[in-house]
């Protein structure tokens, strides 16, 4: 139903985009500024962090974006621009350089930020940037823009597929950067989508809003709520279907093709979380409602220990109840089973919320492969859920015990 | 007013303990099993883990301690009897065992174990190492006995203040394990403290829940509520001094002398946190009121990000203001100060939400010392809060990637 195509943000009829290395970044070979632009102004929506402290660049797009429209998306890596004194400013002046340079108005520009907080953010390398940031606008260019937004994120992270609405073919696409403070709670790292479908404000707004709360919000790397955090959706309608306003079938292939663009970015996110060497799927069924399916599956991959486990290949299966244990969730833990599955087989390791004995070289066999999926029945209802994480390795403390300097 | 002195628990009059190795450990040099004994029946309170997958040894305990009596407590280290189908069969059975031997009614028997979950504990090496056990007991067992409950504690942890209570010389005494698994929730690691002081079973529950509040549930090493956690303290009255039964100044004083004991325990239980090579304490100050302090202080201490910028003294000030933006305390971003303290100085990194700048070298000598203060000001209220915690290490990971095997 949904081809994975090339081209990423710019798979979507009518849109471009480009990255460079402006200069906020002392290492020249790192891309630090990226742009997408639609040729014709797009309908709209995000969803933020919820973290108290936000940076100044979503401040200032959330007011750009109160009209539901956008036409480009400016960010830069290498500074969050977040507890700066003099952020807004920032923020408003580089939705202004741009905004001149396009003939656009500024109140279309949609500006993130990403990378150390309470720097001060220096205009100067962005005001200088620009013009060539424009001029290497090409219908090839999600790959510079996806690296002109990664931290330490060591691949860049794209995706797109087609479907069909009402004969026409649409697209969607997206790129997203992820690695370290990924934690997100109605809201996500950076990502950005575009799509040519057509659909109003308000349904692009409740199609983002009811994906995340199934995606971005149910990956986990450290814990940590970014002050950052963002996703932005354009919609330029170029691929001339009938605007999507109600929740009708065609909404329902819209949302279908967006999850499979998510779901594919949450597993690109947590597989290069910071120091990841395995990407981690908590897979939980059985559960008596939604929100206890998803605090399980959530606490699960989230927990440290288990994560430290992972990667040691270790089938400490204690750990996954002493996840659920704590999560907060109501369940039955005499009723809990716990599985461990991967491409080299599936071993069950706790039935009834007590272990089982089992093979300690099959369970390391499974556990050597790098995408790890931790299955919990609850045996309590019908309800499901998964989390997508990574392991806790030496890596992630060396990134993180000196990421300024 | 209170004196730091030798003997842990048993400064107190009328406790002795002993710990040795009976072959639950592989390792013939690990003591694993640890016993104190009072020489009358003692007033008893405890408090547990709020983790729903509770180890049995915390059920047996639980309805033992129903009476407000005890008069002993046996410890094993090296399996944590969680989730294993007959684990309260072996934690009465251990119970019984003692009792017999001792002359006491099982019911006076405090049962606590700690080690991996989810494995069959075997009764076995317990049964024949009870009598030897119980020889050893000795005035002077206290070190030996906080080696026996150890797991991956790198040091014992064991403390005993002496204090006046109308004239009399009272004492009270603890010992620790801590390590990993360490996130308390309206419980704590396991702490035994014992006392001569004669307290009502009422007043000392009161007296450790509201000191546990302020103490070990604001210790976090890793964000993972232990299943096995509790918190036992006996009090057999042999002090002579007039039993505390009302909330009166003896009460008072006997509140302070406890917090002075586990405070104390608190820092060793950070500070020796797996893998730990810094003692964290974030102190938060000028809050509304107390639940915002200690919601602010401890999701400080618990950020992974700002834990791995601790190992690395990298005064990344960024991500102290991010976790105080997840936490869910309702604060004044822009009023909040943020200062590094150690023997070597301090130095103030943040005021009112945003970089001030300060001198790079000041704040790294700063950060390499052991002991590390991060204060913050939220200049809202009158409110202060101190939690414990340790930084993010290699050595974290490698206890936690293969800790079973």
């Amino acid at each position: 139903m949904f081809q994975f195509i090339d081209g990423g943000i710019c798979a979507a009829k009518g849109f471009t985009a480009s990255g460079i290395h402006c200069g906020i970044r002392k290492n020249h070979t790192k891309k630090d500024l990226s742009l997408i632009l639609s040729e014709v102004p797009a309908n709209a929506a995000a969803v933020y962090t919820t973290n108290l402290v936000k940076g100044a660049p979503l401040l200032v797009t959330k007011s750009h974006l109160a009209d539901g429209r956008a036409q480009a998306i400016l960010c830069n890596s290498g500074n969050a621009n977040t507890c700066n004194a003099n952020g807004i400013e920032i923020a408003e002046a580089m939705s202004t350089l741009l905004a001149d340079e396009l003939h656009l108005n500024p109140n279309d520009v949609v500006i993130a930020s990403t990378g150390v907080i309470g720097q001060p953010l220096d205009i100067a390398p962005i005001k200088a940037g620009i013009p060539a940031l424009i001029a290497a606008l090409s219908p090839d260019g999600c790959t510079d823009a996806a690296e002109g937004i990664m931290t330490t994120d060591t691949v860049r992270k794209e995706v797109a597929v087609s479907f069909e609405l009402g004969g026409k073919t649409c697209h969607i696409g997206g790129i997203a950067k992820g690695s370290g403070m990924i934690h997100p709670n109605m809201a996500t790292m950076l990502v950005f989508l575009t799509t040519d479908a057509a659909v109003s404000p308000a349904l692009l707004q409740k199609a983002i809003s009811n994906d995340v709360a199934n995606t971005f919000n149910m990956v986990s790397v450290d814990g940590d709520t970014s002050t950052n955090d963002m996703l932005v959706l354009l919609a330029n309608g170029l691929a001339g279907n009938t605007e999507i306003n109600t929740e009708n079938e065609d909404y329902s292939i819209f949302m279908q093709a967006l999850n499979t663009v998510t779901v594919a970015l949450c597993r690109m996110i947590a597989g290069d979380g910071e120091g990841a060497t395995k990407l981690l799927e908590c897979k939980v069924s059985g559960a008596k409602d939604l929100a206890t399916a998803k605090t399980v599956a959530k606490s699960v991959i989230t927990s440290s220990l288990l994560k430290a486990a992972m990667f040691g290949a270790d089938a400490n299966w204690g750990r996954v109840l002493c996840a659920i244990g704590y999560s907060g969730a109501d369940v039955d833990v005499s009723k809990i089973d716990v599985s461990f599955r991967s491409s080299a087989g599936e071993i069950l390791v706790c039935q009834n919320g007590s272990g089982v004995p089992f093979s300690e070289e099959l369970a390391k066999t499974i556990l050597l492969e790098h995408d790890i999926e931790i299955l919990v029945g609850l045996n309590s209802g019908e309800a499901a859920s998964c989390a997508w994480g990574c392991d806790l390795t030496y890596d992630y403390v060396k990134i993180n015990g000196d990421y300024r300097t």
